[in-house]
């Protein structure tokens, strides 16, 4: 946070920018940069910590974007803290800042961002790349110029809890109260996480399991070979593409099992839309030609031809692995695969494999044929067996209105209640940056739909999916996964409509833990 | 349709080239044309009919382009038929296309359009602007060349009945079947009707009402002050430029109204998002910028603040009327001041105001006490009343789920099918082309969702709207207004679910009043 004197004088200096959607908490100052790729190398260049673990001003970094997308993940990972022009509590820039742990303010639409010139234009106010920005994640507030920061004593209990120092007071009062609230909950409390060391934070934050394992996050770190998969013409083209990426799935995979000792880990089959994987820029499209010895030609057609007019509504999620078949069937074979090795070494690990965005039946009978056929090839060739179930996740309306029919085919259900919000108000949490400030001062919504679940109708929603997933089979295991998991409201609500568990990111599993208590004792009452 | 030997040879000739979706019955040949602008100066020049009414070869155009937008009516307007790459059975061009009556292909991926070029390329074809193409709207096929075509008896006996010659026999076979029909229905049959021509030919064919009048076609034709509203920077300026538009929204009404001849007229409020009335290509933005006297810099930055990452799920709806209350407030002056001109001529009007897009009951609230407000205003000024009511679209899951609520302010509600089968399978018209024919080729969804009702799906959430709407009001009058409302089996679904309306298409008027028959006959058994 920052340090409440510096800030009250940058305030009073005139230096307060504007507000945009506070998305990730914490405090954070650096220099601009627009560019993900100038982000990380500039930290790595200039931003080496001291003894003490403390990076100097000028090392660190404020990546200001219009919005941004996975392409950006290492460049935001580098970053102190992330700011966007558009997007709301939900845009990709907010839910992997909350992730990463990463100070985040978006939809901030008094910026106006020139890639070209490198500037952003704030009422009049130009600032050019290199200039010091400060963004508060707690308030939305942006600044000029650099503000001290000190760290929360909140953060500090986290963090020295997640380096095991486990001696200090605070960390022992820490400890107690979640012992308390851990002895009166009855949902359990899973978290979001795509890799080991994610993985390894949340464990020490007290989570019970992995509610979420977005699969796309490691192919971003196989960049090449997604590409080669998405060009191919043929099926055998695009088989070799995928064969390529099975050793580091898999790699990944077992990655995350290890660190999860034996832990439920849930793994979502590939969601985006391929778009994403391709660069949209000419200069992006140039490189990748080069690097990939192609023609760019080719590659502005394949953009081109995966262009989509609404890609939140498009070819995406399940949809992907029905046509492509082979995509389900590689990432099936990654998760068996080690899963079947950590066996062998004697740790036990239990898969729960998610298939995205079904609406119909069918579609999650034609997934689940993949993964169970699959499933049999890898445990013939490996000579060991691992119990697994398959599920999907329930992120469309019409899946909440037949989770009767859904459930006869899924092991457990899991509401993505991101995208349900999107769908059931009709409402991108991309673009309601432009209207949701209007409804939220006229209070026609009384709260962010992205930030708390709308109870009266997205929340009307869920209780269908419960009540008819649950009519089919009583003992139907439902969690959630959406960045609401974390939000102690939309967690209390959980537990009134019957969840077995909530997900949510690292850094919010404390904060579950104790509403999920809160819950509980509200409900004795 | 085609002249079945001319088709055959054409087909034994190799020149059918692609195969799309097909989106408006009929048969066209014509030259190609990529733009609109070009395709309504070629008819006007080249296409007079001679004196039986019929055009040369070389005056008849097929508007063959990527998609189409509201920008493109005119051209629609004055092709013959329409052909597209991208887009579904609800796509713009498929509804503008069977509200005009026009031949309509779309979807058809096997185009490479380049509209630089001015060329289409199929598998390897290359045919330019000016070159003879066919398309048959039955079957969604494409081909090369000119192929003859004659009028379909069904067309020619509708024709016939708007041309009101209605002594010819088949007219009075269809007269006979339609009256029988009418005897045993129970739903009324209302039209989807923008203009006074459309609105006589649904009157000819049987609609007993408009059931959806869109008032953003109008805005097209006065395009220059709808752009000025947009380019307002402040409250003056856009009240300046709906001043403006007041008197020709008015005289657009008064022209609908009129024809209906007292029948009972919705009109829905402004819905499409605004950057949809701005070109977004430099040379349409040069020429906006010389037409109203402002820098294209000042239209390309509008744009782009405008710009949206799923416009289907954005700054759209009454969001506008919200955010713009000034909209709604001359949208409503003008319904009244019409309606108020009329009755005192002696032409009782019952105009019924529809705002699209509600998810929450506030936003109705606010909305209907602006129309409410205005009424007042205008009654007061002209010293005349009429009857009117104000009712909500219910298009969004979350509607269906709240209507309940939503129907303590709603005088009526009319199911959006289109956008409900959107959000509520996740899935948009214009982007579904790429899986869709994967999915019914597999069964996972029996029938395309965007022809025919989603029963179980789409179909339980309207079920739910109704019977919660009831709820809270036991006669509450509900219609449909989407495509659906003219597909026999979404027709007799709706009779089942105890709608009190379906409306349509003027052209596909009489098959709905046979389809609600038949189901009134199958109910009874």
């Amino acid at each position: 946070m920052f340090d409440r004197a510096a800030k009250d004088a940058a305030i009073r200096g005139g230096k307060m920018l504007a507000k945009g959607i506070n998305a990730g908490p914490g405090a954070a100052t650096g220099i601009i940069k627009f560019f993900a790729d100038d982000a990380e190398a500039w930290v790595k260049e200039h931003g080496k910590p001291d003894a003490h673990g403390v990076r100097k001003p000028e090392g660190r970094v404020v990546l200001v974007r219009k919005e941004t997308s996975p392409e950006d993940l290492r460049g935001m990972q580098a970053a102190e803290g992330i700011l966007t022009a558009f997007g709301g509590a939900s845009s990709h820039a907010a839910l992997v800042s909350r992730q990463m742990g990463k100070v985040c303010v978006v939809g901030c639409s008094d910026l106006k961002i020139d890639y070209n010139a490198r500037t952003v234009t704030v009422k009049g106010k130009v600032l050019k790349e290199g200039d010091f920005i400060s963004v508060d994640g707690f308030t939305g507030e942006v600044f000029e110029g650099a503000i001290a920061t000190r760290a929360s004593e909140v953060v500090q209990v986290l963090i020295e809890k997640t380096m095991k120092v486990e001696d200090s007071k605070l960390c022992q009062q820490f400890n107690d109260l979640m012992g308390w609230a851990d002895k009166r909950r009855t949902m359990k409390v899973r978290t979001n996480a795509d890799t080991p060391i994610d993985a390894e934070r949340a464990l020490a934050f007290g989570a019970e399991g992995i509610g979420l394992c977005r699969t796309e996050h490691m192919f971003f770190n196989h960049i090449k070979e997604i590409r080669e998969m998405i060009l191919a013409e043929n099926l055998e083209d695009r088989k070799a593409a995928l064969a390529k990426l099975l050793p580091f799935q898999r790699e990944d995979f077992y990655g995350i099992f290890k660190a999860m000792k034996g832990k439920p880990v849930t793994i979502r089959t590939l969601d985006p839309p391929l778009h994403e994987f391709l660069p949209h820029e000419e200069k992006g499209q140039a490189e990748m030609a080069a690097e990939m010895g192609v023609p760019a030609s080719k590659i502005a057609e394949r953009v081109k031809a995966l262009h989509e007019m609404n890609p939140m509504l498009g070819f995406r999620g399940c949809r992907l692995g029905i046509v492509y078949p082979e995509i389900t069937e590689m990432q099936a074979r990654a998760i068996f695969e080690a899963a079947c090795d950590l066996k062998k070494e004697g740790i036990d690990v239990e898969p729960e494999i998610m298939i995205p965005l079904v609406a119909f039946l069918q579609e999650l009978k034609v997934q689940k044929k993949i993964v169970l056929d699959t499933a049999e090839k890898v445990f013939a060739e490996k000579g060991v067996k691992v119990e697994f179930l398959v599920g999907t996740m329930i992120e469309l309306p019409r899946a909440c209105i037949r989770a009767d029919q859904i459930a006869t085919e899924a092991q457990f259900f899991s509401f993505g209640t991101n995208d349900l919000t999107q769908t059931g108000l009709g409402m991108s949490r991309d673009d309601y940056g432009s209207f949701i400030s209007h409804y939220q001062e006229n209070d026609i919504v009384p709260k962010d739909p992205f930030q708390v679940i709308d109870f009266d109708g997205i929340g009307g929603l869920m209780e269908i999916g419960v009540e008819r997933g649950r009519k089919t089979k009583p003992d139907l295991k439902i969690g959630i996964c959406g960045e609401h998991g974390g939000e102690p409201d939309s967690v209390k609500f959980c537990h009134r409509i019957g969840l077995n568990y909530v997900s949510c990111s690292p850094f919010r599993v404390p904060v579950a833990r104790l509403a999920a208590a809160q819950a509980a004792l509200e409900k004795k009452k």
